[in-house]
């Protein structure tokens, strides 16, 4: 039996407790009529996550970066140019996964810890008039920045681009409207902000980039995500048709995490991350330490921290985890070392939970 | 809540409770030291399943489709030649992706409810000496028939070329010796004979796979599914390197159905399904129902039997769904109809479940 931690680093978060109940919910067939309706309920309750009345909205039965594969793979074919964001590294995910699908990706390149702007995206869709979208991370899960979704959507539709949106770390803690921001096509994960476990990866597609997926002069070339199979097999269309075999016990953790979350209502979800994240952020400045990210660009379920001058960051994260059986991030890519990732997501995001990582970080810097 | 179900169907099959409380346990980081030493532990058991010492052995976080697509993404390049042996829905699948490798595959069709026929392979194969793989279904789940995996892998190395097999429903339930057999991929599916829940694909590959893989003059087309990152990420090279987030809850439930069946002994779980497949047949056979497969070729974890004349064979399953609360399976493309689908796999293949299912088929016969 593995050690019970407290989860507060990039995700997975503490999965709710309800959640792992209905994970262990016996089995049922995927083509059961029974099992058929909870999945158009399942997708009802994710549509009102993401805001949207989409109709190809369905969770990806594989993890956050099979998501992001889904909407690259479908929406992109040999040759198209895509303009990709970059200040971290999802976005630097997706210049790799756009290139393997044959597509010429144009790579802008912001700051790690810093958004993306808005004013030199702009001028790089006008050099560039042949785009067919615009790609960016919403949430950036290694740097803990939020870049300004709507204004980039907005801009993506004003070029005649598709949006094409990471939010796998955003859903469900900081505001995201699909439909009134315009978002063409948007993954998620679950183990975020919605508090089940890794696995799956919510995705939507609007009317206009489903009409591309269906414009297609060659098929994507991936089978296993091919966004007119899944939207069949999930109903979307008139006749339900065999696909892969659903995900059943993960689904009935999805679902659980997903009544939470409308129980609780999102915008009071979005303002409970937004509370907690200031708790935390007074607590460890107390404690001397300092953010990575400018304060109106943090995001509040994500909290990168500079590593103190002098400290041994692994050190600190090893007292964590043995002594207070607490779990943060360290930093990735050319912030390893630097910085600690500290999670306040879904069910980790509570009063307690600030108040045991400021308890155990305090410790910890003081012993390590 | 969704209605209990006696799953012997196709798959899913009735997980075992042991494997539910699994799916239950606390969530826990991916990164985890605790975690990775779990991960390494459950490679373990696969490859005790698999009856092989492949390092690259692992489950792939999505289900058996992706394990498919894994195979064939990794070991194909554009204009490679591929034999794939077409026997039923799975051995079409394959055709398919192969094809959106950019590959050029030779279909070898053959009667669905017959065995892929090894003359008639190795005549093809001696045909077409640029060929780099032969790919075929050791245990055609649509059809229920079991084609001969050793010879065939053996035929595929004397032409030269790698082996790729698809025992999404073999593994567990019928003899598989990887290593003996001279296999060099296999892809399978958690949710037949292992009685986990639906979600995961174990893999493995041999070392002339790997080094096959190594050679690529391109990456492959699937960034979520390249196996240098994903033997990466599972510790099969000298440093764990970040690719997605393991579906952390999922692999608690795997590993507790491969701890169940390394308690009972693989041959003893291959003798079970042999076992009750000839209590369950004789059964079947005492109803007056016949077999679509001749019996050396029969798979006894899932007997494809015919539906007799006159005989609304979905109100059958109607009845044994909504009366019994038991699930059988159709059949599928040219089965559709014609065939039901009756599942003894892992936690579903028992004494009990065969009287269960010889009682509420003898009534539904009767009233439907």
């Amino acid at each position: 039996m593995l050690p019970k931690r407290t989860l507060m680093g990039p995700g997975p978060s503490d999965v709710y407790p309800e959640v792992l109940e209905a994970l262990a919910r016996p089995c049922i067939g995927h083509l059961d009529p029974a099992f058929i309706a909870f999945m158009d309920e399942l997708n009802e309750l994710l549509r009102g996550a993401f805001l949207t009345r989409n109709a190809a909205t369905l969770p990806i039965s594989a993890p956050g970066s099979a998501g992001m594969e889904c909407c690259l793979v479908n929406l992109l074919e040999p040759g198209n140019t895509i303009v990709i964001a970059v200040n971290g590294v999802f976005g630097t995910r997706m210049l790799e996964i756009a290139r393997r699908c044959g597509a010429d990706p144009v790579a802008v390149e912001f700051e790690w810890g810093t958004p993306v702007d808005p004013d030199r995206i702009d001028s790089v869709l006008a050099a560039h008039p042949d785009a067919v979208a615009l790609a960016f991370v919403h949430a950036e899960t290694s740097t803990g920045v939020r870049s300004d979704a709507e204004t980039l959507s907005n801009l993506a539709r004003r070029h005649g681009c598709l949006s094409i949106v990471d939010s796998v770390t955003g859903l469900a803690g900081i505001e995201l409207r699909v439909d009134d921001w315009g978002i063409d096509a948007i993954y998620s994960g679950t183990q975020k902000c919605l508090s089940a476990p890794p696995g799956l990866s919510p995705v939507s597609f609007s009317e206009r980039a489903m009409a591309r997926v269906r414009a297609r002069a060659t098929p994507p070339q991936s089978w296993f995500l091919d966004l007119e199979l899944l939207t069949g097999y999930w109903g979307a269309g008139a006749k339900r048709a065999y696909h892969h075999t659903a995900p059943v016990n993960a689904l009935f953790g999805l679902h659980e995490a997903l009544r939470i979350l409308h129980a609780e209502g999102l915008e009071q979800a979005w303002a409970r991350h937004a509370r907690n994240h200031a708790r935390l952020r007074d607590g460890l400045e107390a404690l001397g330490l300092e953010f990575l990210v400018a304060p109106q660009y943090r995001l509040p379920q994500l909290n990168a921290v500079r590593v103190p001058q002098g400290v041994d960051e692994a050190r600190v994260r090893a007292v964590l985890l043995d002594r207070h059986g607490l779990e943060i991030g360290a930093g990735l890519g050319p912030l390893a070392g630097r910085i600690w990732r500290i999670g306040l997501m879904g069910a980790s995001c509570t009063e307690h939970h600030v108040a045991l990582c400021l308890e155990a970080l305090g410790d910890a810097l003081g012993s390590a």
